[in-house]
């Protein structure tokens, strides 16, 4: 034994790069206070080529001041970096690889920017490490890809870089925590910088600069549905779910994912959830952020508790009206953070229920399409039975199937889907367009985003289908008894579906005592923007796109 | 549609109910600072019965100060309250049931108290909500098990109830977001009050009352391992894994749970691993407390980080002279944060390596045992393959045996077992002592730790079965063929277990190239607490009743 083999000059490099960097960035601060105006020279002074950069830049909210001032560095001096960051959502994102300054790039999502992401790759100006869901990104931020710089937002700062992180937290705390108690230099780009904090979010001693942002961060209200575009099919959708898996499963812990389909699920319960008796009994606790659709089951006191992931714009006076449901500060304003909403998610409560863009036979779905390298962002950290869980609940219980004495319940996994999307292009197919994108770009597994082995039930205007009641083929003739006029669905035999029906594994309306001719847009508690603002007693405030008055 | 339907007198009776207790214990305040003398009225004054109150008490820190006060309120002002906690491991937990002070309990661990719940349960003083892992046990503090009360501790605070919770911070600040968000009541008790911190962890804008303890909060070195009492089979079992397990799949990232048998890998990697030439190569990045036996690892210059649920006793000064290794913070103290290690070691690591009492022959594991009702702590969460996970690396695609368009990789889930336990009882069993367990206490699910459909790889003295590779009645006899003299592993037919072997599913030492004659204790890198403090250069400081000299 020997202490000496391998002793090494230092055990400190790490806290000796950062402090010279401080020193080197410091002529262009006052303090902790880095001066707006040189923000780009102190970049330049602060990040060393090749440094792992995590920008926060989430599906909400973004550092923007930071991210086109880091677009505007030069080349020569910062080149190389792997920049960490949960949604490239921004056009200087990609500039940053046009440019040279970004070379390697670990994400989440990349909707709006998917199309130019896929040119970079393939013109050899950007490498993926690899694509997350959100929290997968920030577990590793503590393992290997720890960051030597994160660029965050705020709403304010001060003196001493006490942050005040406002409704918005999303990912904040959590990238901070990597980088501050790992060497990493904190530069916070914030809205104000005031003397006193309405409460202190994140403690000064975890930052290093503050810097006063031309304009308030980029925030967008991506959680906002308008009723006015929900349909027939959705709404006859969202009552199958409320009868045939909500109330029959008795769901009180739930997530919803984005989008109208359970838009339409949030208007039904203060009207067809009423009249079926559900009150109290369904839907009490949600991990979800601020949607305005759920406002007049709110109002209607079908809810109990909403924990958020980030908040929405316009719902902030609501929300602090509201102490009752929302998780809020001892100043009033909302306390969101992404890691813990996704822990409730995955592990504290029973259901998700989403939306896909396609589903092959196997019940396998992605929202990647031909062209199209998006990312997943939460879901599949939602949408999947936790394996890890260890503790019961009656709708957790209601899909054990197995009377081994080792058998355990599942989470609920719903997806919804139409049969066919607009201009007719059917939602079931024979592979997922995900297999191709995925081979074409080289990624080493296909980027599916929910797997069918892990989906509880499909949901489509045809009906349901129970598919953990089964596997193999009758699984596969299960999500064919519902996918309607395609390809799939015409495979489906009517003897089989009939006993399939027969045996509670698939229900069509009728089956669930739901009445087609009921789907009707009348049904909805609000129908239009306007609607929720009234529910709201004015409270709520959508942003001028989403007005019409 | 109508807002007035269901409209309710008021949307903040949290708040309002909370600025009641806080009016009542003013009287035992000065400002945030509740008087230590008097903290028995205060508590009296702040809880109301049937609150759910969340006790910091993990495997490590514990804050005893409030647990003992707790213990000693009169029943007849707080009775049948609803204890959330990590771990029932002091005395006066268990007599605030028998008091009926508490009534109802949700936690995660119960070792040293098993026993006796069990009792309490018998004799109906006791109600189980729900056995979980820490992680989902806070989940659920965001969705309906928000805390009213919050008693937790920390190091030091400040006039203003900023907090510093040192090197262990683990379960701290998760608690108190999910309290002091929700309109609960914060409770700190410290070990000293300062006029400045080392470094704020916790906002004071997040807690409403500090009190000084009557001595520092209670905390065990439980995860220090004296290397005395690592025996040869250790040695072989650790030698295999390091060869046929960390080298053959590329392991870098990973997490050991407690126990002799991963203290003997972490000792060999100086010594059997450096001949192998694998520095570098495997075990750089750890999610994992700071073990001590990891020093000498360290040390020879095998790691390059260190993420912590919590910190050990006696190892402080050590981090603190490590700071390239460990997180630490401005101060040179550590921060660890029990959710994001657990978070790394669900989604950012590719191996968990534990040890267990017992295995059916289907690899259902429990330390569960007849009479105990000890439950898991983190284990099951890092101890599953997590299909929410959607990044790839090469340790993790290595175990992807389909070729289906839609594969993909999975964790690296090994479990350690020598065949027998001490006084020869067997480890292979017919059916988990778990499955009786349950049932006789009425648990909805039988408690079993592991599941063996998660488990890719089991080691035993005989060999490695790498269970990834097959099903049904190959994956048990796969495990048999490992299972050496115990009745299961009787039942191994040699034709199969040659066939096994040949196609690499079944490793025996020969197969690997380990020479059992090499498995001496003469291999490891430390051979006492002694040689420890040796290779920490005398900053390693163990516990008194660790030491011999």
């Amino acid at each position: 034994m020997s202490a000496v083999d391998g002793a090494r000059q230092s055990w400190a490099t790490l806290p000796a790069r950062k402090a010279l960097r401080i020193a080197r960035a410091s002529a262009y601060a006052d303090g902790r206070i880095l001066r707006s105006d040189r923000i780009v020279e102190a970049l330049e002074a602060l990040i060393e080529p090749g440094d792992r950069v995590a920008l926060e830049g989430n599906n909400q909210k973004q550092a923007d001041f930071l991210s086109r001032s880091l677009a505007m560095v030069d080349p020569a001096k910062v080149h190389g970096i792997n920049l960490l960051i949960s949604t490239l959502g921004r056009r200087e994102h990609l500039d940053l690889f046009e440019r040279g300054i970004a070379r390697r790039v670990d994400f989440s999502f990349a909707g709006p920017q998917s199309l130019r992401m896929a040119q970079l790759l393939e013109d050899d100006k950007l490498e993926i490490g690899a694509i997350y869901t959100y929290i997968e990104l920030y577990a590793r931020m503590f393992v290997d890809l720890t960051p030597q710089i994160a660029l965050v937002c705020a709403e304010q700062a001060d003196a001493e870089g006490n942050l005040y992180t406002g409704a918005n937290t999303e990912d904040t705390p959590t990238i901070v925590e990597a980088a501050a108690f790992r060497h990493g230099v904190v530069i916070v780009q914030v809205n104000e910088i005031v003397d006193k904090l309405p409460r202190v979010d994140i403690p000064g001693s975890w930052v290093d600069f503050v810097v006063k942002a031309d304009r308030p961060y980029a925030v967008e209200p991506l959680f906002t549905r308008d009723p006015r575009h929900i349909g027939d099919l959705q709404i006859l959708m969202g009552m199958m779910v409320i009868r045939g898996i909500y109330e029959r499963h008795g769901v009180t812990a739930l997530n919803h994912g984005i989008g109208f389909d359970t838009a339409a699920i949030e208007l039904l319960l203060p009207t067809y959830g009423e009249k079926l008796g559900l009150k109290g009994k369904i839907c009490r606790n949600w991990a979800l952020n601020p949607h305005p659709t759920l406002i007049p089951a709110i109002e209607s006191g079908w809810v109990e508790s909403v924990h958020c992931f980030g908040s929405e714009v316009g719902m902030g006076e609501y929300i602090r009206a509201r102490p009752d449901i929302f998780f809020v500060g001892r100043d009033g304003s909302m306390r969101s953070n992404r890691v813990f909403c996704q822990l409730a998610g995955q592990y504290g409560v029973d259901l998700f229920i989403g939306s896909t863009l396609q589903m092959d036979r196997d019940g396998n779905s992605s929202t990647v399409t031909l062209g199209r390298l998006a990312g997943f962002g939460g879901a599949p950290n939602m949408g999947h039975d936790p394996r890890g869980r260890r503790h019961a609940s009656e709708a957790w219980l209601s899909l054990m199937t197995s009377t081994e004495p080792v058998a355990r319940g599942r989470k609920l996994v719903v997806q919804t889907v139409e049969t066919f999307k607009a201009g007719g292009i059917p939602t079931f197919v024979e592979t997922l367009d995900a297999v191709e994108v995925g081979r074409k770009s080289g990624m080493p597994i296909a980027p599916v985003m929910i797997y069918g082995d892990d989906v509880s039930h499909v949901v489509t205007e045809e009906g349901i289908a129970y598919l953990y009641k089964v596997d193999g083929e009758e699984r596969r003739a299960a999500i064919a008894a519902v996918a309607g006029a395609t390809e799939i669905g015409q495979t489906a035999k009517p003897k089989v579906t009939a006993d399939l029906r027969a045996r509670g594994i698939v229900a069509y309306p009728e089956d669930l005592g739901v009445s087609p001719l009921e789907a009707s847009r009348s049904l909805l508690a609000a129908r239009s923007i306007d609607d929720l603002v009234t529910w709201s007693g004015g409270l709520y405030d959508p942003p001028a796109r989403f007005r019409s008055w």
